[in-house]
């Protein structure tokens, strides 16, 4: 009689199997995805399995739950205990072979399911964390055998996981025998890397967490995920608290530079923040923080030196040099983190002195290296992070935009907050404008506006409002494409004022009155220009005249209109449907690194294929700056843009304003080169 | 025309390399051992080597000084700088050949020299330490290149050292721009096997020292290495601080169980004291504790725990567990050592619950499992480990001795200190005794012994003492072959008197009094037996009737004669010529450990091979024990002890003693099964 065939689905796999031989045991024989925490002792209940039904002529197969061995005593107390499992499952470890079966194995089974993720354009994510629970039964000792405790947990997890010669540090020795005892010898073991214990609990334990973490010059953003799920079970932000060392994080290396030590203090600042985030995060799930078994952190490169306690003082000027930029493994408490006894902290790698370990995180997050269309991602704030490529070849850059997108150094400009201006519409015939402001989802000229708003005030404009309204402006000829607020536009609206030797817009009367001044233009025409020449640079030297796919990155990418940023000639012209927001791309990416293992690997790899342009000393850059400073660009044509919106573009001259502009740009990339 | 041929002296390495190939090259090349810091720039010295003069018929080759080049300007720098070089010596680095050369390489230009031990028996130790210094010289940063400054240091690891893909943790990341920065880009580096920095220095930096401790019950012993020559630089010794938590290890472990978290006071204790101890040394030898690149530590499986932090509790009753027996390898920091920023400790395996790292040194220092002899090795304090064996087994258990060899439960007893009696003699017919005390060189008769010992006066009889005397009084006749002390023998001298319902013999009148009696002489029979039995039933397991060599270990093992240690059957019948001490072999086995990367292994491996025998559960002690606690003993013979004496012992029956004595070893065995 030949043995009875067994078919897995969804995997496809197949093998014949002794009669008796137990269906876990035959999915790890043929390799099937099929869970287990306890290895088969019908505890955790993780390899619960269905039995098909009725005949499968394709596979050659007539399966019928009868064809595994009837429940049996340890199903029933499992049953008894969690409750009954849904349908007609059952415990993989305990239904034995009795005859031909089709098993289905469901996605709550599988070890390494698939995280899908909302945008279609990139990849799903696949769980396999770093940090693996293991349970194990441990041999008690014995007068006749000297072997310690820890020699015995190892020889438990070599024979019953074939994971041979895990260690163990020392707070983990520390806590061994009390919790074999407890456990009356069997515990669970988090193991990482297949070979160091991270924590150890008494019995069967289930949950395990992992910490995603996005250290930001402003805030710093935690996210709480289940390595079984990959689900994020809680998250939470705070304000970094570096900031009353400096706004921008240059201002805060020049504090280094300033008070000797000062390291110390920012990076206890951020440690502490963290700290407390942690706590927060674990509180809100209903777990402490003893129970995160791993961080990973992203962070620009002055946060991952500071974050790391290493003086970021030579990233303050040329040649930016990095104390390090390899991916980190280092244990959680060195950071002061009270986390599983063991666990461990992995920093990203940075890319270069300007283009940091965020950066790597989008990238993770985007893989523009596992495409064949070539990908512009870009990460704006007071610096823009600019990548660019597919699956030949990467490239990045930074380029200091200044702060006008974050609403400094603008007139009205402020941070997106409630009572901030984000959104503008210009009306081409009357010049009228009408906005909404954050915090309401009424436009100003809609009815209720003022008592949806009175709550905030209208206070400000911030990086998205200006974008739009400056975009506005060109498209209703408020401006010209060289950026000059048109004074001859005074004849057809009171809104254009006279302002000294220039103009300005107002776009509120009241208080405070909003206005859009020269100057607000020529800072924003600036900070666009360094972007969009950066961009073009990197399109240079991959040798691309256009790209396919564009991506904006970061809290400011998310919340631009895609449209008016390509107006104001923010990007390069492309097809405005794969022009997007990715949102919280490096924060994603710092997930990423937390739920599978092998991203690690492959964003170091990535990482150190990436080529890296120094826009500071590349003569062409000039170039590019000058034509971008024209609103879209003096000389690149943006078809798609034109087609889209049913206009043709004029083109002006604008040597004079690039001129002039350049010398700002000089000045501010003195004090910001290193953001 | 061939090229050059050159012979390497003392390795007899051989090879023809072009004209011009340095000697250090050449050398590398055919694996000659010959040393580099500096990685052949002429900055550290350490290659310099002699070229042979005159004709060499048996190698073919006719050798002169100027068949290397002339000295050129490196060596003029070094010589300006450091001195002239010995002799007709020249930097190998900078001496290429021209023509055929003999090379001497001097010892102190060899890396892995050998240090020579005092003792025939036992082999040397090669210098091969587990931290490497490597001298390199580090691409400065480049705007074209955003390679970090620890890549670029792993880089010039890997070109000019072959040592690739080096960590480093934060706490050498902290330091490590500064570092390069103040070295000018060069900078010496020390390397844990091959793949971890511990320490970085600027510039060139020749000094690299490691501490070897014993941490005993009673005393902490630190040794400091240099791990070039091998050579102990300074050493001192302290009291175990933990002394005040009870006398010996098990009323320790009755500390922690009495006192809940008692073992963080114990840890905190030994830790001070080793902070302190390492400190003290390290300013003896000129150097600051932040020079310390390693230590190894042995000690007893109590004191190992705690030293860990590891609550003993678990060894203080059966079945003695450890909580973990391996060779660890753990950041000094851990510990509170502020050695160097990585500095690791490494801690010796442990044998079993009762047979430390402290007999796994011995084990390392004696190296019984490298010789055909079969060797026993003792370590005797309130416990006897032993181990015995050769290359083709090993075989160790402890045994229950007490407090007797120290002086503890002795009438006059007391510990080994200057007063105390550690020799004595008694005249066979007067039955007078002489003794000596520590302090002073002098016999009790001889003249200007109380001038002597008039500053410590005569305090007791230490634990060498008591063994000599009772010794003693068997070849005299004092005491029978059961242990009586013999009341007939009053009626010859006065020395022996009443004392109850038994006698005594009286060393020294005067204050204190001195004087044996019977409950001494039970006292030590049960000790004796203890480790004799001991010793027994390892030779029954391994099918030996006789030993080959015996060596003592211990403080106590030095200081005891051999010859009277046998009289009184402490130990088997052997060739006197092969019963010596070790001396503190525990101590040496840590600087072994220390000095010899590949022993740590060794040593390793050895410790999982051993056969561990647990005294208390095998029926043949209580025979074996029984037996021995005749003097020397009841039925086994000692040839050659009787040859070297001239005599022939008498024996006796100790039946009835034998049996009291069992009482008294089990009530023991309850404090103290666990040291």
């Amino acid at each position: 009689m030949t043995d009875p065939l067994v078919f897995f689905s969804p995997s496809g796999k197949r093998g014949r199997f002794p009669e008796g031989t137990s269906v876990l045991e035959a999915a790890r024989r043929l390799g099937v995805d099929l869970d287990s925490i306890c290895g088969g002792r019908g505890i955790c209940g993780r390899c619960q399995v269905e039995v098909g039904e009725g005949s499968f002529p394709k596979l050659g197969i007539v399966s019928a739950p009868d064809h595994v061995t009837d429940w049996n005593a340890v199903e029933a107390r499992y049953v008894s205990k969690r409750g009954p499992l849904d349908g007609a499952r059952r415990l993989g470890c305990q239904a034995k072979l009795c005859a031909d079966a089709v098993i289905d194995v469901p996605p709550d089974s599988q070890v390494h399911r698939q995280v899908v993720r909302k945008s279609a354009a990139v990849r799903d994510i696949e769980i396999d964390p770093i940090v693996q629970l293991h349970y194990v039964e441990v041999r008690e000792p014995d007068m006749h055998d000297p072997a310690s405790d820890f020699r015995r947990l190892q020889e438990a997890l070599a024979h019953q996981w074939n994971v041979p010669d895990v260690t163990a540090p020392l707070s983990i020795l520390r806590i061994l025998q009390k919790t074999l005892r407890a456990g009356n010898w069997s515990v669970t073991v988090a193991v990482r890397k297949s070979r160091e214990i991270v924590a150890i609990w008494p019995g069967l334990r289930e949950a395990a967490h992992g910490l995603a973490v996005d250290i930001g010059s402003t805030t710093i953003a935690a996210h709480l995920c289940d390595l079984k799920t990959g689900e994020v079970v809680a998250s939470a932000g705070v304000m970094n608290p570096q900031i009353r060392f400096g706004e921008d994080v240059m201002s805060r290396v020049s504090y280094v530079m300033m008070n000797p030590g000062g390291e110390a203090e920012l990076t206890s600042a951020v440690r502490d923040a963290l700290r407390e985030l942690a706590a927060s995060v674990a509180k809100e799930a209903g777990l402490a923080t003893a129970d995160i078994l791993g961080m990973t952190v992203v962070a620009n490169p002055i946060m991952h030196h500071l974050f790391l306690g290493v003086d970021p003082t030579e990233l303050g000027g040329a040649p930016f040099a990095l104390a390090v930029d390899g991916g980190l493994e280092i244990p959680a408490k060195e950071f002061g983190l009270d986390f599983a006894p063991n666990a461990y902290v992995y920093v990203l790698p940075c890319i270069a002195g300007h283009v940091g370990a965020d950066t790597a995180g989008v990238v993770l997050s985007e893989g523009p290296y596992l495409k064949d269309e070539v990908t512009l991602l870009v990460d704006v704030g007071t610096n823009a992070e600019i990548v660019l490529g597919n699956r030949n070849k990467l490239l990045a850059c930074s380029s200091p935009t200044g702060p006008a997108f974050e609403g400094g150094q603008i007139a009205s400009g402020q941070r997106a907050a409630p009572g901030a201006i984000e959104r503008v519409r210009i009306d081409r015939q009357t010049l009228e404008p009408r906005y909404k402001v954050i915090g309401s989802d009424l436009w100003s000229d809609e009815p209720g506006f003022a008592e949806a708003t009175a709550g905030t005030g209208v206070t400000g404009i911030c990086g998205s409002g200006i974008i739009e309204v400056i975009a506005e402006m060109l498209l209703a000829g408020l401006i010209t494409p060289d950026g000059v607020v048109d004074g001859a536009m005074a004849a057809r609206t009171p809104r254009i004022e006279s302002d000294g030797r220039t103009f300005r817009y107002v776009i509120r009367e009241g208080e405070p009155r909003i206005a859009i001044i020269q100057n607000d233009v020529r800072a924003v025409q600036l900070a666009k220009a360094a972007l969009y020449a950066g961009a073009r640079l990197l399109m240079d030297r991959y040798g691309v005249a256009t790209v396919d796919r564009i991506t904006l990155a970061g809290a400011f990418g998310s919340h631009i209109d895609v449209r008016h940023a390509m107006i104001l000639g923010l990007v390069p012209d492309c097809d405005l449907d794969k022009v997007g927001s990715a949102g919280n791309a490096a924060g994603t990416g710092a997930r990423i690194a937390l739920l599978n293992a092998a991203a690690r690997r492959e964003i170091e790899e990535v990482v150190r294929g990436i080529e890296k342009v120094e826009t500071a000393i590349e003569p062409s850059f000039q170039a590019h700056f000058v034509g971008a400073m024209a609103i879209p660009h003096k000389t690149d044509p943006f078809p798609h843009l034109e087609a889209a919106l049913g206009l043709t573009f004029k083109r002006g001259s604008s040597e004079g304003e690039a001129r002039e502009g350049r010398g700002g740009r000089e000045r501010r990339r003195g004090r910001l080169a290193a953001e």
